[in-house]
């Protein structure tokens, strides 16, 4: 099953949108929100299905064509944001750019961080930043939405409360990184909010590329209408969604729509190597940390500047046929007005 | 104004309460909960305030005796909680436990963390533990819930945005923060759910005690029914709460409902050392991390255990004559039971 939510209000509205994302339908009799559904899963997806299939059989009343542009995150906001960062190749890649060592424990333990979940961009919203010098990254990343989870739940466990898979952009301010994680309470003000692809879906959704809890299908990123990177979501995934559920809900419950994210999709060369860009016959990356590091590796410096604003980013992710999975992210950075 | 919020489903029922604590009335005709309230303060907030002049007045129906086991924390959950460390002398004591060094620039630039706002307890609910070996300790707070915040306010516009005021407990597992940031990316399982006082009020209803953005009241702390803390919650917070909520905003908005903590109150001595036990003539603590750290620097080893089962921290705070201004949070540790 695969839904969406109509920018409307703070929590906008729950639609139901086609498996080839090209015709939807308002869910609103059965829950006004994503929110509400994602709250009485058991009950509602039940219903949320039967629709769905009524509506790729285009047997349903109601039934519009969609407009990607129509839509916000499919939870515009959540009590509940923590993003991972399970992909080690990225955090050995931006450790190596700030001088720190990665600690042989980061393969055993996950990295995490809370993130602010009040107000989440909208897919093709823009991203306002206060100055260039800031920094400004894209992070594309995989992320998964939770029903109720209890406290200390094992991988297995936890496995069961994943209700709903999506892509994110995890924007990122490099400036205000290395100051703020020196003070030692991690990331604040260096990430800004993030947006979410228009469309989430149910894990059975992608049949067999869902395998052990990971997305193995690739990531394509554009930056300015050039293809940035193209990494394989699935096998550099060291620890797995159900891993990550359980991680943060070691010492406390988690509440029905937690979002958890998997951390930037990175791909080290077939040698051990940090991967190359794309010009140079790698699969390049999800965000721009990661290229200026590999630069400065083989230039002595970093060529690609951070988001300039004007530039715009696109994030998605197609199955083994060439069909959109989960609609696109597509963002400009602007600079922020206060008017 | 004071409010506070019932124990019903996700989001409780918002109630008024009497100045003195002692009756209450449901505001469900004028909004179903605080959330609700604070997403459209500017136009219920005066319905509220006149239903709270007639409770105040005793002439208004359906008002009832407020037992305060039925109130759950004001905001059951949010989408937004960051919690300041405004109180240096508090920093510099738990940095000298793990022999870190306090920077200078703390003293300009806030030390924040964002926290999950999913499932917070209520101001009586049991703090469930999985071990005692996590190093279980409370930290009496205080903290102001906003309306929406633009992005990139000065102090003197935050402060416009600050409408309610109430305290914190913010369970912190000292066991588990030196290894969560040796890791970098700041506090998650270290600080569990955190439970608020049953009652939150507009910073009119301080008086004379609400100034230059921060509470000038003593807040008291009991463990186990003695007293442990009573330590001055203005004169020693560095960052007042327009500041800290600047802070906060400072590179993306904040979503009406937004929580944002001062940190754990705590006082030098009058010679700047780092304060006395209430034992000893001083003001004592808000967290048992204060006092071991003074133990350890008076006798070589902290004595005081961090929170056993069984163990209980009440937390609350009285006006100049004695009345309680929020209620007691007055919680128990209890070993957490997965069944």
């Amino acid at each position: 099953m695969k839904l969406a939510t109509l920018k409307t209000g703070r929590d906008g509205e729950l639609i139901v949108v086609s498996r080839d994302l090209g015709r939807a339908v308002r869910a609103t009799e059965i829950a006004l929100t994503l929110q509400q559904a994602i709250e009485n899963w058991d009950e509602l997806s039940p219903q949320l299905e039967a629709l769905y299939t009524r509506l790729n059989e285009d047997h349903v009343e109601g039934a519009f064509d969609l407009d990607m542009a129509s839509l916000h995150s499919p939870l515009p906001r959540t009590y509940h944001w923590a993003d991972g960062s399970a992909y080690l190749n990225h955090v050995q890649l931006v450790r190596r750019a700030r001088n720190a060592e990665m600690p042989e424990t980061f393969w055993t333990d996950p990295l995490m961080y809370q993130g602010g979940g009040d107000k989440f961009l909208a897919p093709t919203e823009d991203i306002e930043a206060i100055s260039e010098t800031h920094g400004i990254d894209f992070e594309g990343e995989i992320a998964v939405i939770t029903d109720d989870v209890p406290m200390a739940v094992t991988p297995e466990q936890a496995a069961e409360h994943i209700k709903l898979v999506m892509l994110v952009n995890d924007v990122s301010l490099r400036g205000l990184i290395p100051g703020e994680l020196a003070k030692g309470f991690g990331f604040f003000q260096a990430k800004p909010a993030s947006a979410f692809s228009p469309i989430c879906v149910t894990p059975d959704e992608l049949g067999d590329a869902w395998q052990d809890g990971k997305v193995h299908l690739p990531l394509t990123v554009h930056l300015n209408g050039e293809k940035f990177g193209e990494p394989e979501a699935g096998p550099d995934m060291i620890f797995s969604f159900p891993q990550l559920v359980a991680h943060a809900a070691r010492t406390r419950c988690l509440g029905a729509g937690a979002i958890i994210g998997s951390g930037t999709v990175s791909n080290p060369d077939a040698d051990g190597g940090p991967g190359k860009p794309v010009a140079d016959g790698g699969v390049g990356y999800s965000c721009l940390a990661e290229v200026r590091m590999v630069e400065t590796i083989l230039h002595g410096e970093a060529k690609t500047p951070f988001m300039r604003f004007g530039d715009r980013v696109r994030i998605e992710m197609f199955d083994r046929q060439g069909q959109s999975l989960f609609g696109a992210i597509d963002q400009q950075v602007v600079q922020y007005d206060p008017q």
